[in-house]
């Protein structure tokens, strides 16, 4: 019985004018990735469980995908917590590895790991696919693709101004502009939550602040309060706005309201110092207090990237500053910094606007049309040459009508055919035809060579 | 408490030396692939399980990563199947998804899921991480990558010819010399299966077969008996041999004893037709009734390359043809054919020869020392035009001890750094170190651009 073919939900094949402008794609932010001093490393697609859990948060760790262990280590099933509905301890009783979620993690790991074989502050960069079991909509799928570049052990403020300098080149590289690079701070976003009387409960806090997007002011006032924190600061803050303010003002309206005693100023400066570097040519950066990003282990500086405002999808990069993630791994002192452009997203956003360059390389020069088994055998030291000049060919396999093998060359967007019938073969020559203008002539097969195809 | 940092069994990281050098190999190979005609696609790291489960024999199913379903979707546990230590039932009773376990079994369900928007024949590449949860050892590995080229509807006896000499084109580039490729064809070791007794256990056959290099034709003989198999025909072909045969001496051999009326002559004539037409310059190729491969989804041509002879490695590469395995998802009548190469293998042989380039591009260009980060911040539009003219820049992210910036750059490589001093910033200059030769200059910032690094 023949099964209906199709890929898990949420997951995609490419085919190959997919495959190229992904490549367009990722070349150019490796290329900017190279241009900051990153270097390239790679992590593998499973990591032990215990090096993912407890660092996404509870909602990030129940989208981790589990590899169920092999063979005969099934038999370790936990049947107790199965019959007690401990799905989650049932789950880790058979399952000793997961699917990367992010390439955050997997970095701390790798750098604890290797700290011996690397050099600090390491600088890199990764690009690679990693899984979330989310619920699949457009612009989110359940394997997509992250380009990351980190910098771990600095805590050189320098090091967040780069960083925007780099989002900006990789999108004028992109011919991108409109973007708008939202930038917060973990530790005022906590300040606030304090001033709030959240106390220990400054990811409740910040949990429903992440959530203004989707339920707006009133939802979000509503919920803090039935969640017992105090609102008047964030009503202030929220009366304060104006959308003609320039960043630094609302960084120093906002140190007013909620830090008058100036006890958290180093995070204010940071801010101060940020906006008052970068110089851009395709982005608007913001300062935006309300910005609280999902992730766990953030501490310093937040990023978020929205694409320009005709686009509808989420955010295409992000990124920020997490002070302690390696010493979850035995080595402390090592503050990180990263961010994230995502692939999938930004391939949505280009293509919507229709900035793909139109040609991305042609991917087929030369298509050799096949009369006769015979003659192919015959000419392939010519092939030999023209392919090792880079010429890149294919032969039709198959030696059917004409008409079909040109409507192949044709569908396959091969700008030029070669046909070599046996009368010609004989005097060594072919016929040379140019699929784009329809010119077609005869040529010497000896003074065939890869300037033809230029 | 930290945990210990470690990647799971089988699993690596890449340093970015091993990326560079990994970089390399699929640069050269991909190149090959495509001025040999084939496009890239790319598919999902997971399968629905059913795509992949029955195509690869007991081995192979059993090698298969399966993905556990997230969630609520565990309660459908089958704990009867538990129970009765039905292992394999209970686990699919919770795993809708497994990891890849090739490329060829995504390809044929690619292939007929997406056959209205291909051209056929379809020649397609694809470099992609293959799962297996092996033993790990030298060269084996639970994750690694494989480079694919297949072709998909077509049945000539051409694209075997083709994928021989694309075996050899991407050997001369690797400066890999001395591999041997030895074919056979399934149909031959079918016809002598049967002629052994075989008739519906020509799989038990070929896997008795396949274990010639660990057991040795004493220990395939007595095997072959032990499961009721005639053993005078093999016994037969094996005194046959001799090293000092051409390949078609070994064809027309072969197919006098186990064809003596010529039942498969098309068979033998495929393999006359091959090793009469290929003109090599690295490769040697061999016909090898013994070769079977162990996977279930061959019928034709199949191929296998050995490393050069020191080195101790298995498989670098191998394929065949496959006459039937779309038909599985829907779409019959489509021959297909295709090989695969072992990156990781690959590797581990160019290392153990010193073929890598000494050379792979210098992943940064300048280093930027920092004395003072109000001195960078003023030096942004410098590096700015630099990064935009192709150079590759770190900036030394923190102001710390000379010695200790200088032994940065020395330890990553760099060959140039840049020292800008309060006093020299006020002149507009800077003094530019040559790590390698250790001379240094004082230059003019303004003069600086991209043809200081070249």
């Amino acid at each position: 019985m023949a099964q209906k073919p199709s890929t898990p939900k949420g997951m995609r094949d490419f085919l190959p004018h997919e495959v190229a402008r992904r490549s367009y794609l990722i070349q150019t932010i490796k290329n900017q990735f190279e241009k900051f001093g990153f270097l390239p490393i790679e992590t593998p697609a499973m990591e032990r469980r215990e090096v993912l859990f407890g660092k996404y948060g509870d909602e990030g760790d129940r989208l981790v995908f589990k590899v169920l262990n092999s063979g005969e280590k099934v038999k370790k099933a936990d049947l107790d917590a199965f019959s007690e509905g401990q799905l989650s301890r049932f789950s880790n009783s058979i399952s000793e590895k997961a699917l990367r979620y992010d390439l955050t993690v997997p970095l701390a790991r790798f750098v604890a790991q290797h700290q011996n074989d690397i050099q600090f502050p390491f600088k890199r960069y990764q690009v690679q696919s990693v899984w979330r079991a989310d619920r699949p909509q457009h612009g989110r799928f359940q394997e997509f693709t992250q380009c990351d570049a980190d910098v771990i052990g600095s805590d050189s403020r320098l090091v967040e101004l780069e960083f925007v300098q780099l989002f900006d080149a990789v999108f004028t590289d992109l011919g991108l502009k409109g973007c708008t690079l939202r930038v917060n701070h973990r530790k005022i976003l906590s300040l606030l939550a304090h001033q709030s009387g959240a106390e220990d409960r400054v990811a409740s806090f910040l949990i429903i602040l992440d959530k203004l997007d989707k339920i707006g002011w009133d939802g979000v006032i509503k919920s803090l309060k039935e969640e017992g924190f105090t609102t008047t600061l964030v009503e202030k803050l929220r009366a304060s706005e104006s959308t003609s303010m320039a960043p630094s003002q609302k960084i120093d309206v906002l140190a007013d309201l909620i830090d008058p005693d100036g006890t958290s100023v180093a995070a204010f400066d940071e801010m101060r110092f940020l906006f008052s570097n970068f110089s851009l040519a395709s982005l608007k950066v913001d300062f935006d207090w309300t910005l609280a990003r999902g992730l766990d282990y953030y501490t310093g500086t937040i990023f978020e990237m929205a694409p320009p405002e005709q686009v509808k999808i989420g955010t295409i990069a992000a990124g920020g500053r997490y002070d302690d993630l390696t010493s979850a791994f035995g080595l402390s002192d090592m503050s990180g910094i990263g961010v994230s452009f995502g692939l999938d997203r930004l391939y949505l956003v280009l293509e919507e606007l229709q900035l793909f360059p139109k040609h991305l390389a042609a991917p087929i020069d030369l298509m050799v049309v096949q009369f006769d088994q015979e003659i192919i055998t015959q000419l392939m030291p010519l092939l030999h040459r023209l392919r090792s000049s880079g010429v890149k060919i294919i032969v039709y396999p198959n030696p059917t009508r004409l008409k079909k093998q040109f409507h192949y060359a044709d569908k396959l967007g091969i700008p030029n055919v070669l046909v070599v019938g046996s009368e010609e073969f004989e005097k060594g020559q072919g016929v040379l035809k140019n699929m784009l203008t329809g010119n077609q002539k005869t040529i010497s097969l000896e003074a065939l060579d890869a300037s033809f195809f230029q």
